[in-house]
């Protein structure tokens, strides 16, 4: 007869398996190759490996495993939430509300202790006051706009997104990682001169 | 007329769109709701959210940050090489030759500098030398030991696995995380019992 798991690995493995749940949350950015949407799981690996691509153009000092932490911890709120459409005013007014319940079950699975680590760096995430938190953020609005782009459009045309809009969700490129900005603005300006995005 | 970016920045992002279709290739093990196979990309992230939750379960001063800069990195090959499923021997018996030129290929998309440095992740990774390479490596075999108990069976079942060929592909956490061990054993045993691994 084998030995049973602790309890505090029980819930480390129950926590795993919920985790699992965030590869089925569809986001509407679409793969490069337009064959489908992304999901919230395979998004933030997606950041990860931007995190390590683009640290350079993060401010002195960035710690990029701090990043790291973050990205991974960052969307795992949206398996009871879901993924708030970015360009969705109705749906964002009640975002905060519904990932701050989800964060209390979700976190929740695991031992306390780990509960409360995991349940800081979201919390970190979500104010964006460290220079960690502004460059994950970055990251997360940045390859978006790189979805989109490769993809020819794709939620910018799908939802009649406008320049306007994109500007505004794009800011914090600008704010965290000013080195990336020239190229969003060339690749925005690019995407309205095609039609992709309204010119509004 | 907006800044073109620069040469360094083009490699960049041609990096991070490249990196875009391992989200396109698929594994053998299943989500644990058993509605389709994964794929390589949230695998990843899922084996990052692991680090963190099983990190204690490392042998004392394995760096996180270093074992989820691994993670991140270790299965890009893959978009040339494909997966290679753990109980196909012939398929094995190519891998590193197949692997080996992916990685030149898809890291030298990258400014040389940083292609040489995410080339050295991924050969710390595959010649398992240093004890953040062995953790992430146990975790790559127990992220799938859970996908499969989770499903009831997944590959296991799709492909008739046995005993001795999962004993074999799991030894990497019994040296490197062995407190994970007997829940890996007891897994093990609960699916020879229901008959999801052959008993041989």
């Amino acid at each position: 007869m084998s030995e049973a798991p602790t309890d505090r690995l029980q819930h480390q493995i129950a926590f795993l398996l919920e985790a699992d749940k965030l590869k089925t949350i569809i986001r509407r950015t679409p793969l490069t190759d337009s064959s489908r949407l992304e999901n919230s799981a395979e998004h933030s690996w997606h950041l990860a490996v931007a995190a390590i691509a683009l640290h350079e153009y993060a401010p002195d000092g960035t710690d990029l495993g701090r990043v790291l932490e973050l990205i991974a911890v960052h969307d795992l709120v949206e398996i009871d939430a879901g993924d708030t459409f970015a360009y969705d005013p109705e749906a964002y007014a009640t975002k905060a509300e519904r990932e701050l319940a989800a964060a209390e079950r979700v976190f929740g699975v695991l031992p306390a202790d780990q509960g409360n680590r995991l349940r800081a760096l979201w919390d970190e995430f979500e104010t964006q006051e460290t220079k960690e938190s502004r460059f994950a953020n970055a990251l997360d609005r940045f390859q978006a706009l790189l979805q989109n782009m490769g993809a020819g459009g794709g939620s910018w045309i799908a939802h009649g997104v406008t320049r306007t809009q994109v500007l505004a969700r794009m800011a914090p490129v600008q704010a965290a990682a000013p080195r990336l900005w020239p190229f969003v603005l060339a690749t925005i300006e690019t995407f309205c001169a095609s039609g992709a995005i309204a010119g509004l």
